[in-house]
């Protein structure tokens, strides 16, 4: 099936939300955690996280400055500079769905939707205490997106918690052990599975596949 | 199992880059196709796309500067102007991988990494005719991250295929009916199991969670 640029702009709204939702392929399912200047705590389901550095860690997000939801977030990191992102699991997923509804400013999400706030040390930002792998980042920058009016909010890592099973000597995390799950559009769940993995790729190792 | 920020510092290196590779969750599998000035074609492996916007649909992924590869695609586009981005599906996992590897810039990865180029239009980028959901982009924006010294490239859609059974009458793909895969850390991959979706999320009709 093919779409052009404009077959995709004249699409019906919903039905081109959902399809450019979903062409990126798999997204990670995270919540973010944060607290207000008044002391309200939020927590805003984020599919847009991505791996930007590695020493000591840096992640980035996706915030639309005009969707509700997703102002509280950022009102709450530009508040007090901090944030936690949550894994999502298998058992929380419904849960951790409804996180998504525009609820106002002084209702928490961790009430309303049924997860349970906890603190490391002195870090302000709430985590999720049904999430086994879990992060506490300081707010470093936030970049402008102009062609799409978005935001990248950039963290660096604090405090990292990961299953103690779920880590090998190498420092490989295997998702599935922990029943981790992908996100599809704006509300597909997807079980995550893992089948291989290949050494790093070399040029000189490279197999024989011109045949 | 706890590493606080100092912790990760002090980490082994590679362990370290396993690791902070592997935190953000599952993240997305595909190859990024492009053609030089010289008219060479690329194709390297990318697992930091994001979704941006949907009229008519807009993705970004990160560059390093600094590293070989993905500098060659990124050299490639501010030179014509276009990418394509292309799932990486089970069957061709392995291919899709040693695209990583530092070529020189004058040998093709759709050579030895054995893919095969398909042209759409007069659109100059090459699409990988092995993957069944890939989109053409014209490249519209890079924006420099500070922190990370890395750049967000951003492109509009200007062509969609998608398998023609892969979507329904709401615009959803399900990733898993064309056997799409998803990546971990650096080199780890996964299967795509779809296992439920949930109604758009409004505060009236969340459940009663609070039992």
């Amino acid at each position: 099936m093919y779409f052009s640029k404009s077959d995709i702009e004249n699409a019906e709204r919903v039905y081109r939300l959902n399809m450019m939702n979903s062409v990126s392929g798999i997204k990670p399912g995270n919540l973010i955690g944060t607290k207000s200047a008044e002391g309200v705590s939020n927590l805003a389901i984020f599919s847009s996280i991505v791996h930007l550095g590695s020493n000591p860690g840096y992640l980035g997000f996706i915030i639309r400055p005009d969707a509700e939801v997703r102002r509280h977030t950022y009102e709450n990191i530009k508040a007090n500079g901090c944030f936690t992102v949550n894994h999502i699991h298998r058992n929380f997923i419904e849960k951790a769905h409804w996180t998504s509804a525009k609820f106002e400013a002084d209702v928490s999400e961790f009430d309303v939707c049924g997860l349970t706030e906890e603190y490391h040390a002195d870090f302000v930002a709430p985590f999720v205490k049904e999430s086994t792998l879990k992060m506490g980042f300081k707010h470093v920058e936030s970049v402008p997106i102009q062609s799409t009016n978005t935001i990248m909010v950039i963290g660096e890592i604090r405090h990292l918690i990961v299953p103690d099973d779920a880590i090998d000597k190498r420092g490989y995390i295997d998702l599935s052990s922990f029943n981790d799950v992908g996100i599809s559009g704006l509300n597909c769940y997807y079980e995550l599975k893992k089948i291989t993995e290949f050494p790093y790729a070399r040029p000189h190792k490279v197999p024989d596949f011109k045949v």
